[in-house]
């Protein structure tokens, strides 16, 4: 913290997995909030009325006595479920920025682009010194089907939509996208399966979405099919995909996450062939961007106004 | 060739560098147009008025008396060029269709998200078994530059400017590409390149593009700039590009066209970390899609009037 802080300014602690701080520092500060370091917080605990989070330490903040909103780091609120993490009555706000959005669609048009293109295998014909062009089919003879048409779903569905791929969706209740086929429940599933080249995840961690990937669902999709997953590894059964790759039914997969992170030394997935393997990676928070967000609430907050963007826990997002 | 063709159709020979005959077939029988493989050509070749070709051998176009038109299969016709390709008067034609300008807005998005997404760097991750998260920067913070603002040029352009990237470009002569800064001639060349970050390339081949990507031109890239070659192996300067990939000051490289293809086996590129080598397959031909365009210039040529979209061989494109 800086030392000449004004101390009737807001004071926000901010924990985040990578050594951003100077960023945070930097964005908060342009917007009249200062920032203390997570490390430092129990300097300062009378005055924090603000954390900004990712993955906290049970009982963390709970410890603090002043606290009276929580902010998420991530567009996903999981990292903040469990045993004494979040004291009962303090608000969540989750993360919304246009550049988290923006990374997802960003990851989303790739990894769909590059099975598309095979872009997968001429990984390895590199390594082998082969060249050995590969035809491709155009867009338009290919559906990419989204689970989970939320803001990340409607947007990676409208970039995709530009390069003519086909576009469907499914989602636990109906929505409506332009341009995207609609599929929702557990009664319309197969359908949106059986019609899905790229199946792309993202989903939520929510009891409803685990194992939702699994033997039956990946037997539902056509022949060929690819998978992305950029929403939680929850969602997927692992030994299931496994199987589904290892008998070729499955052409591929690209996992930004995983059921345990950071992924085993002794997954089987690290050397599969067609699988891609990114950290956690498809979308991440930029400090730049997202505080504008932060600060808006903490405003709204100090002026006694109702929170935006605040988080169901149970529900999961 | 189907053995009941009526020999007032059209005729046309076609030779793919891939087996794609019996596409090529299905697309131009919708379309009255009879179709004969190229290996069986001098059986026809007094009906042989029209040849849809990749590559052809010296002398071979020379030998079919009765040919009036010859379409390139590819986008760019260097590969016509040369002594006793083209018969003296017989005219060219390029292949223009909207399947290979989005193949190409394909690739170059697919390499653009890759290098700003870290996607080479968490190819050689996966196989060292390591989960190691990099920032990234927003893409309004990243400008990408185009050599060549034709028809594939601006179409990249506008495909990029979707995900926020600031976008330039440079061409021969001035051309206005709507949201894109541009640039002209060898004066206008530095300030262009000092303010990439991604170089994509599709410059067709011509003298005048020769060895444009050197010594002189990568050092006026910012340092951490990737190049993408898309266009022809010809502008690149292969010693020079190595040479400043080896020292840091080019991030990184996806080539799909290089100056003697096939890749030679003794080429560097082929090990090298931050390189990533395509065999030409940026845009491929799809019959079903370009055989309309090959179709009604025949139905032109036959009712007398001009070809569209002729090739001028001297300037390459």
């Amino acid at each position: 913290m800086q030392n000449n802080t004004d101390s009737s300014r807001p004071l926000i602690a901010v924990k985040s997995d990578f050594d951003r701080f100077v960023e945070w520092q930097q964005a908060f500060k342009e917007r009249d909030i200062d920032i203390v370091d997570w490390r430092q917080r129990h300097q300062h605990l009378e005055r924090l009325r603000y954390a900004l989070v990712w993955q906290p330490e049970a009982g963390a903040l709970a410890d603090m006595p002043a606290l009276e909103v929580i902010f998420s780091i991530g567009a996903g609120v999981d990292h903040l479920k469990g045993e004494n993490i979040v004291p009962e009555g303090v608000p969540v706000v989750r993360m919304v920025q246009d550049s988290l959005t923006a990374g997802m669609v960003e990851y989303v048009v790739f990894q769909v682009l590059g099975f598309h293109r095979n872009m997968h295998r001429y990984i390895h014909d590199q390594r082998a010194k082969r060249w050995s062009p590969i035809p491709y089919p155009m867009p338009a003879e290919r559906t990419v089907g989204i689970l989970g048409l939320g803001v990340l779903g409607s947007a990676a569905a409208k970039a995709l939509k530009q390069f003519g791929f086909h576009l469907a969706g499914w989602s636990r209740s109906p929505k409506s996208v332009p341009g995207v086929k609609s599929f929702h429940g557990d009664a319309q599933l197969p359908d949106f399966l059986a019609a899905t080249n790229y199946l792309v995840c993202l989903l939520p961690n929510t009891p409803q979405t685990e194992g939702l990937i699994n033997r039956d669902t990946l037997s539902a999709l056509p022949s060929g099919a690819f998978i992305i997953n950029a929403g939680r590894g929850s969602a997927v059964v692992d030994d299931d995909l496994i199987a589904a790759i290892r008998s070729g039914h499955i052409a591929g997969a690209a996992l930004d996450v995983v059921n345990d992170e950071p992924l085993d030394d002794k997954s089987e997935y690290w050397e599969m062939e067609n699988v891609i393997i990114t950290p956690h990676i498809a979308s991440m928070t930029h400090p730049s961007d997202s505080a504008d967000h932060v600060a808006q609430n903490i405003r709204r907050h100090l002026d006694g106004l109702s929170l935006t963007h605040l988080a169901d826990l149970d529900r999961g997002y």
